[in-house]
């Protein structure tokens, strides 16, 4: 899966009609942007993690969406504190920018209060 | 999805069976040109999605379709208004050409008049 | 899609048997040679469109078939008329080369004399 | 497949249920950082091959999982006893981590005491 | 396909049982390296021929085998005869190798004795 930011939102009107209403953001992966639907509910500055592949398409809500990029997760922190990126403050294309759960210490696999919040497709 | 920019049609008179009739164009993603099949009706100088892996396949009009990229919606306003690309009139590869919908204003995921004119395949 | 030149027909006598007896070309995509199984019989110096992920499979001639890349047409004419790299005849990796159809004006998406005689796979 | 560095877990909270709870890991692939669902029970320093496309989703606990990229094993020795790169302690993105099986000699395909300790997914 | 050279056997004691006890060959790809299943028996120094995608799991073995890169032929020569990098021999990342059938003239698709030695999955 790639870690991008989200940029901003993508607006497409005419679009095929397989695409439904489903959310589409643009997102920078190093240098270059792309789309991705979102599946999370992401904003903008937000670092996230976007699943390509077939994945893609049951990630973004059934087996035939036509996506081959999808928002899966926001990261929580992101660069992780600690590292080079961080203390640089570099942090890759845009402004860094941190997901939700922004206390520094308990990075645990379990969860943090508010778990979970990602919205199904 | 990658963001590309159409150029022009592509022609393939000897080809197999299998693509049947469907419209090709030649897209510019960033430095290299590529071919897809246009489910949209796009025309040169839009900007557009271009969905690949295995949704092109569907999004080109069936499972079985032998596509790897696929043209899925016109970009309404491309570079986005007020984004330093924008400003720089830069815009990526060729000229910068803007989708059909040009108002500046309104972006909304909702649409503007004469949304969802995309055919399907 | 990739737009590639044919560059010689690729000789592998050691191969899987889910490989049958179908041809091999080395294409040249950019600056890098790939082999892609021929669906409609090219030849060295044709310009090529070349389907990749899984479309590539059934399109070399049945939906098991171990292929990542498959040539589905030749183009009629590359680079196209009128363009700047038609006009500085560089027209990319190797030798500029025309396909079948080299009559310059009737560029239509209907076809020309001759047309859909590729074979199938 | 890829052979990558594991750097640390990632953390992300805020993802889609279809995620579960299966540990992520920040790989280093070259230069880039890249997210994989790790299969192994990897540690940060150790060298891994990680698979992509569809075969990462089976490989990451079903066939529905939304995976492109999942550890699938741990390397023994990286980089290989002898080779340049071994001789030069260059190995690649990060610090050298040498895989599990630390003796120099007995490289063989039949595997060390303390074989096949990887878990399902 | 990707044409690679292949470097040397991969040992991964660790791994998850799905990859059963196939072979894995370390194989040079322009200037990365990656990891291939291997269902020819090539040899250190042969050039090869590498699938990759889906099809790259029924390669090696059955649809559901977790591998994304395959090596499905050892190519008779490369690189070619005549080519202006046989002259120069350079022949890419490390040492040009030769495939089994050495014999400078016969290069057809009929192949030649003892073809198709390649075994199964």
């Amino acid at each position: 899966m790639k870690i991008c930011q989200v940029e901003r939102p993508l607006v497409s009107t005419n679009r095929i009609a397989m695409m439904e209403h489903k959310h589409l953001q643009v997102v920078i992966d190093g240098s270059s942007k792309l789309v991705a639907v979102d599946a999370v509910g992401a904003k903008p500055g937000d670092w996230v993690i976007c699943v390509g592949s077939s994945a893609a398409r049951e990630a973004a809500g059934s087996k035939g969406y036509p996506s081959d990029l999808t928002i899966v997760g926001i990261i929580d922190h992101w660069p992780p504190p600690g590292s080079e990126t961080d203390e640089a403050a570099a942090g890759g294309g845009a402004d860094s920018g941190e997901g939700p759960a922004a206390s520094s210490g308990a990075d645990s696999a379990g969860g943090e209060p508010g778990a979970d919040k990602a919205g199904g497709a």
